[in-house]
């Protein structure tokens, strides 16, 4: 099953997409689907016939609750550095006022002068989970999504927490389907190539199944934390190839044209404008 | 003018709070009332009278759009560690589930052996705003409250990040009131005492007028990453006296019973409970 949030004349609604067409499922957005316990069968059938084209897709989850970040988690690129692997994931937050849908414009803060990409495969919560064993973690995967986790990278490095850099309002692409794991190889643990290219240039390329930590594993992380709830979301990591690590550094420009692609997922295309 | 949210028998309200009572609003908590234009005139008379006594404090803002924290921030504590005075503010998240009342146990998961203290004062947004200049944040300031940013510290410093070891659930007290910057001494810079005592012991004791960036300049800082939204709020920063820098580090136990006191706002008084 493919979810979208889709924007209305009057909002926004959830659909389910299939191959013929979008069924607008009545809801007003994937987050408020995932907070009704029997989703999986509700969504399934049914809905309200619409045409594909057209369709004006917002954040796949407008305003999750949580927007947990992973830091490095690419076993091949941790490597490659000659770091080790480490021993906990790193985790950080976005706010949903960062958030973006999968067309539209990415805003180029006048302040940042080092706007940077991570494209990144996007765990959905879909049912509340705390302290969640192997099962209860499966379990509480509504399923993937896509993030480019756009970072001003000078913001960033301003200071030891990297919060500031990470939340600018309007900079970040969350889209655009969530794909239940059921649609994937590899399930909860998906094997799925990730890419990024600018300007048509490819700038990042990996698999999914290199992570160091699993979706199920950070879904146990961070429920050891706090109660994770339907439509919380949980980037999983970027691979090499980020603007900021090469000589000389590259970064968004106005225009810059940024896609952002996981293999049975889907396509983020944004623009950066200067706000 | 005071503003409380209270748990009620069918969930929370929100209040005034005057000498001879308290004023139930008739909003579900002080988030959906900052969340209304005219909140200034319309929380400020009438409502339906209840008695004082036996109050339930909930967060003050129960569900936060943003948590914004902020790192090292009183001058006294910086120069004392030999530290220069930092060019920018450290800003880091809690998510709302870390939030208790003002009487609340705070929850002691037993993932930690590391719960630490930080009294700060708070500020809660009333208006939303972006960019703000100097009038348009003191504007957005609709006071004060408390919180005990309440720390485990082996989480916080198992990575670079902080986050994890900052949003445990059920850790953060924040109230019990919100107090309008025209009852403080400053106003919108309030020049006030910050305590913390554990078990009766004075553990921090400081002035909120030895901010480095003070309440108007943090609103302007994150204002210009992102939105700051009505029930927002940012805590300032905690002065010197936490539990891990002293020798030998000291943390709270089962029963260790944490105030943390604002003069002019008021006092959480929370015990530690092991989850």
């Amino acid at each position: 099953m493919k979810l979208a949030t889709v924007r209305t004349a009057t909002g926004t609604t959830a659909v389910r997409i299939e191959d013929d067409g979008a069924y607008d499922l009545g809801v007003a957005d994937v987050g408020a689907l995932l907070a009704q316990p029997d989703w999986r069968t509700s969504a399934a059938t049914g809905g309200t016939p619409i045409a594909l084209d057209g369709l004006d897709f917002a954040p796949v989850v407008p305003r999750p609750g949580k927007v947990l970040c992973v830091g490095l988690n690419y076993r091949t690129h941790i490597l490659e550095m000659g770091r080790d692997l480490p021993e906990h994931p790193t985790l950080f937050a976005k706010f949903a006022e960062a958030l973006i849908g999968a067309t539209d414009d990415i805003a180029l803060a006048p302040e940042s002068d080092a706007v940077d990409w991570e494209a990144e495969l996007t765990v959905v919560i879909g049912a509340p989970v705390r302290r969640a064993d192997e099962a209860q973690a499966e379990a509480a995967i509504a399923g993937f999504t896509v993030m480019n986790d756009v970072t001003m990278r000078d913001w960033q490095f301003r200071t030891k927490e990297w919060l500031q850099g990470k939340t600018f309002e309007g900079t970040t692409p969350l889209g655009p389907v969530l794909v239940t794991p059921d649609e994937l190889p590899g399930g909860v643990r998906p094997a799925l190539t990730v890419t990024a290219t600018v300007d048509g240039e490819t700038v990042q390329k990996a698999d999914t199944s290199d992570l160091v930590f699993d979706p199920v594993a950070l879904v146990r992380y961070a429920s050891t934390i706090l109660t994770l709830q339907p439509g919380d979301v949980i980037a999983t990591g970027t691979p090499g190839g980020v603007g900021h690590a090469r000589k000389p550094p590259r970064y968004l420009a106005d225009g810059s044209v940024l896609v952002t692609e996981i293999s049975g997922i889907g396509r983020l295309q944004n623009r950066a404008r200067t706000a």
